[in-house]
């Protein structure tokens, strides 16, 4: 696929949540259609798309007819059953590729890609035991954090260490899973960089944002970002190395914590990505539409900022301030759609305009 | 309805073209569904719609089983035939209300209905025959423009007339259609104010734009336009004048002749506008969530502006101009979805976000 999909084509999104729903929204505004397939009924995206499969990632005759109704495929989140990717792959086009799902599925692969690009991480042990947590301790010691090395999100599948005397509690939570111990950082703040690659290799990047997370949960993303100006080149260049070197086609969030040190890499979202929101109001050219543009071929846009912005997630009982975010001057509320409330789950997103004070 | 539909509920739109399309996706930011009525086959809004009904405006039934499905009837257009609005609006509530319809379906009607507030508008003599026509120039006097009362835009259903020679060719080109016709004003240039009012009464405006048409469809819409402070506040005196007359809910394009002696009224439309594209990247509440707001009873956002805008329309063969709007720094592209390319046919638009020059 050389050349950019024709206007009207389908682009086949896996999974219907609101990263979905946006990317269908960036789709319709370069005049493509999109396709969404998601196991559970009613997801967010199937509102905004133009056609919507609901079943299993294990229906093979499902994935088989979805493949062939689109012309691309694309994915709003990395935890995909490596048998569904193999029968979607055999059809259509993947973006972006296999690579970067096998990275970023498992916590100690993606530190090791990591590490091997010269990049620096925390320092990390693996976990399969009691035993093997009780000799990583020792190594990484405490506080420290062990987290499943799969499948993990928003703070699930994670336990915080701070003595020994913790451990076996821990490794209860994972549950016999495969894990990962991962040592403390110490930083300041932490940033992400929201890049894109395109189908022919050009990177383009929005300016850093810088992360606030409550419990585990992203809270605020805001732009600029408190970085020198040495660091905000670095953080840059780490993330073009990082999609460079998976050949990578799409958007990736990379979050980075900022230490005395310099930059280490904290995980990377091979997706759009959370602290990205604010793109929608703060350039011309949004992630969502950036990583459209990736995946159907279509030039990058430069990801140049207009305005400053801070994002705030709208999450469970978040939404009883929507009435009064809705009449805040320069607010732009943004909501998925979800009719449930629960704690903890991301209903929405504000992003707050910030003008530049008057003369 | 006084308080707000709930998130979740369904918003009917009469109208699938590109109106229709980005007010579905102004209801997915806020959390609703929509439902697109159009005659047409694969009209532009369906691909960003819950659900379609494909049928004609005489379709008793589909009318029916349409209106049952949703919440609340809106359109995209103005021209929808009576007959199918009675038969709607017997079940469902049509916001804008049926008087903003009945004035701006009819030229003549609507001159009358502005004049009655004590606006000013282009002199105009009603014409039913070619006897009609000579006794109108007569009145009005060349040049003048000729135009069928009902069912005209973008420029077609009219003629100009330089002379008193050019009054049969005129009045052949109206095919017997009751028809005005409208002396010239000199202005120096047109305005548009886009002015929302809410389900509770409360109006809020847009800064004004400045709109420069070719070939009798608009070209480019330039934000701030030129316009005198007191002008300025005229323009939203008028426009809130005339929602609150039609005690109207939702959005209203209004376009105003800047001349020496003031602002003379153009024409309204009662819907989301051409004109008002330039709202999606110049502010965080756009046009077209605004006439969601006022739809479902969500009160309205403030309509502040963040960013200088100039919008420019993307007509017929402008779409292969697209690659190259596409890297321009700050340009937002928004495209239709319409496969096949027409002369003088809207394929798109795109926002150049002004930025302030730096000191």
């Amino acid at each position: 696929m050389s050349d950019a999909l024709k206007l009207g084509s389908t682009i086949g999104i896996l999974g219907g949540g609101q990263l979905g729903r946006m990317l269908s929204v960036a789709a319709s505004r370069l005049g493509y259609k999109t396709h969404i397939f998601e196991p559970s009924a009613n997801p967010p995206a199937a509102e905004v798309a133009d056609q919507v499969t609901t079943a299993a990632y294990e229906d093979e005759a499902a994935l088989l007819a979805f493949a062939e109704a689109v012309d691309v495929i694309t994915y709003e989140f990395e935890n995909i059953p490596t048998s569904a990717l193999d029968i979607l792959e055999a059809h259509r086009e993947i973006r972006p590729g296999r690579e970067a799902l096998r990275v970023s599925q498992d916590r100690i692969t993606e530190k090791e890609f990591l590490s091997g690009l010269g990049l620096k991480v925390a320092p990390f042990a693996m976990v399969d035991s009691a035993d093997d947590l009780k000799a990583a301790l020792t190594e990484i010691g405490a506080p420290s954090i062990l987290k499943t090395r799969r499948f993990g999100y928003d703070g699930k599948g994670q336990a915080r260490i701070n003595s020994a005397a913790d451990a076996s509690a821990a490794w209860a939570d994972m549950a016999d899973s495969p894990s990962v111990l991962e040592g403390f950082v110490k930083f300041s703040h932490e940033v992400s960089v929201i890049a894109v690659r395109g189908a022919s290799g050009e990177v383009a990047c929005f300016d850093p944002g810088e992360n606030v997370h409550v419990g585990g949960i992203l809270r605020t993303t805001t732009v600029p970002a408190r970085l020198a100006g040495s660091l905000r080149m670095d953080a840059v260049l780490m993330a073009s190395k990082i999609l460079n070197a998976l050949d990578y086609v799409g958007v990736m969030g990379v979050e980075l914590f900022v230490t005395p040190e310099g930059l280490i890499v904290n995980e990377i979202a091979p997706r759009v990505h959370n602290s990205g929101h604010w793109t929608q109001n703060g350039c011309a050219v949004d992630q969502f539409e950036q990583h459209i543009r990736a995946v159907v071929g279509l030039p990058l846009g430069d990801g140049k900022r207009h305005s400053d912005v801070v994002m705030e997630n709208l999450i469970g009982d978040d939404m009883d301030r929507v009435p009064e975010l809705l009449v805040e001057p320069h607010v732009a509320v943004h909501l998925y759609g979800k009719t449930e409330t629960k704690p903890g789950r991301k209903m929405g997103h504000i992003n707050r305009v910030v003008l530049p004070a008057k003369a």
